[in-house]
């Protein structure tokens, strides 16, 4: 693929080609927008879920990201075309909702929101306006219900513009943990990436995955990558992808150099304590690169951009990084500024290739 | 320093050549060890707090660290000398008792365990048979009453043989939190650095610092890294060494590699969220360095050295790491063998240098 090509976002023979952006983010214009497709009870209570606290103490989202015909940031498909596939050359947006509904303790009620936020991602964004196929969306499950969560998944598996099924990071068990595995199951029979958003951490139902809860936004939004971090841990002790070998789990939004210490710790811990955990037959570290990807976004920075390019090379990112921008949230990360120079192989397959390769794009 | 004086512990005008291993636990005989320096009613209700769950599968410290006499491995401090200090050349060695205290709800139990310990612990290890002053002892506080815990502190800060006070990171709020600033205050007072040691997360009443309670031994281990992280953000965040400019804090037991891209994260944060705390002058970055120090067990050790040396070049190592060994438990880091090669003034300030500063053992 030339470097060209890589830039420039364009349709042929059905397969577009330029960069893939693994995490951005539809909204709808108003609460109606979901209300509509909720049944009874649900209508009528539904509000739109949000966190009382963690917010963002400026914005959350990029203020440039308003509609010129109004409505909140990120609202307006032919918008976020102009503003994120025209402009960076994207060849497919993955689209992940921000339902909340996760932090809702009544399984029923959350399943529900989940259920009428994935219409609503099917009717507005990936039908419609989305010919030429550059939208593709995300199955958003609730996890209080597994069983609820399947019925989900098969609503919406079939569906050509559908690639992924997504949960929140926000969680009261670790993701390696049994009661997740119907889940599981059904993501690995119809061949769709599992893919984990952070947000809801401490919230409603939700455990605080540090010890105690965060005062401001900045430490519990830093802890982020540290929920990432217990669940991998959980899922590769837990043996989850020796259960489910066609299992692939994609993790965006909480950073990527965290993987290459942790991965260091973790199979140092395997090696020694194998009779904790016989089933899981090799190193920790192996699983990973056969079935997880990482979105790069909020990508680390540190002052020296080789030390950046040394943690990539140690973390394997020709394989396991897929680009992220956050569209169109505060923290988002340009396809044009975000990184250091990188190797144009290793940059391909970062913005391309692995993208292409997990969700079968071509 | 010569290489010779390095590895070979001796006495001389007082100060001890060598190397200093800050990570050393000493172990009752007995439960009537503690037990007799316990007021009643503790003494009757004590039986040695343990944890019910998370044990090592196979055991907690090394085999071979059983006294010839008889005993608890770890407990006699004469075999501790052979095996640790003779065997390997350690001028100091620093100790941390394993109290268990601060998981139950109690605390004036809580409070009057840690003080039993810290009265054992100076009887039998750093009086005595010390004589030479290898050992070094640190404050065992109970966090459930910070007043307490300050009393504690007073009670033992002018003994000549104690350097530091020590608490677990398993707690139930995050340490930049404000119930925590008697504590800091007096060791600030005292010119002692406060110590953060692993062991009771999730325990008792202690948060669990993951999105709900790992399965077993090797992911709670594993994820022991993941509280010191969780700690050391909110403590950066809430501007703790600005309130404290004389504190110093150093964290034992959690490896040392995940410093790197927490600090990146944080640093860019911090640069994009000012707002939200505007106490915070400096780059979080900054106040590692001049504030924190590193116990390096358990260090990571990656198939390739180079990939451990850059870290440690990313962390500044030379700054912020002190050798720490865990003896006797079972993963104790040899001196002679835990790390790859290093230049010769980055071994000498991680196995001597940072430590004799940061505790002024000359």
């Amino acid at each position: 693929m030339e470097q060209d090509q890589l830039v420039v976002g364009r349709r042929a023979q059905g397969v577009r080609e330029g960069i893939v952006d693994v995490d951005v983010h539809p909204t709808p214009r108003s609460v109606d927008e979901i209300k509509e497709r909720l049944e009874m009870p649900w209508r009528d209570r539904y509000q739109g879920e949000r966190r009382a606290f963690y917010n963002n103490p400026v914005h959350g989202s990029r203020l440039d990201s308003v509609p010129p015909g109004g409505g909140p940031k990120g609202s307006d498909p032919a918008f976020a075309r102009q503003q994120l596939i025209d402009e960076y050359g994207v060849a497919y947006a993955i689209l992940i909702s921000r339902t909340f509904c996760n932090i809702h303790p009544d399984p029923d009620y959350a399943a529900a929101v989940a259920s009428a936020f994935n219409r609503w991602l099917v009717e507005e964004w990936l039908e419609g306006s989305n010919e030429d196929g550059a939208f593709k969306g995300s199955i958003t499950i609730a996890q209080q219900d597994p069983a609820l969560a399947v019925e989900e998944i098969e609503r919406w598996a079939g569906h050509p513009q559908i690639v992924q099924v997504t949960m929140d990071s926000g969680a009261r068990m670790p993701f390696g943990q049994r009661y997740y595995y119907p889940i599981y199951e059904a993501c690995e029979r119809h061949g769709l990436p599992i893919s984990i958003h952070p947000g809801t951490e401490g919230m409603g139902i939700n455990h605080q995955p540090t010890p105690g809860y965060p005062t401001r936004y900045i430490d519990w939004h830093c802890s982020m990558s540290l929920a990432f971090q217990a669940h991998l841990v959980s899922i590769l002790t837990e043996g989850v992808f020796e259960r489910f070998p066609g299992l692939r789990l994609v993790m965006v939004e909480g950073g990527v150099a965290w993987l290459v210490p942790l991965l260091w710790r973790l199979d140092s811990y395997w090696k020694a304590l194998r009779s904790d955990t016989p089933w899981v037959r090799r190193p920790p570290s192996e699983y990973v690169s056969d079935h997880v990807r990482l979105g790069t976004q909020p990508l680390e920075r540190p002052d020296h951009d080789e030390h950046l390019r040394q943690l990539l090379e140690m973390m394997d990112a020709e394989r396991v990084l897929m680009f992220s921008s956050d569209y169109p949230h505060w923290d988002f990360d340009s396809p044009a500024r975000a990184f250091p120079r990188l190797r144009d192989d290793l940059r391909k397959a970062i913005f391309s290739g692995n993208a292409r390769a997990l969700y079968g794009l071509g």
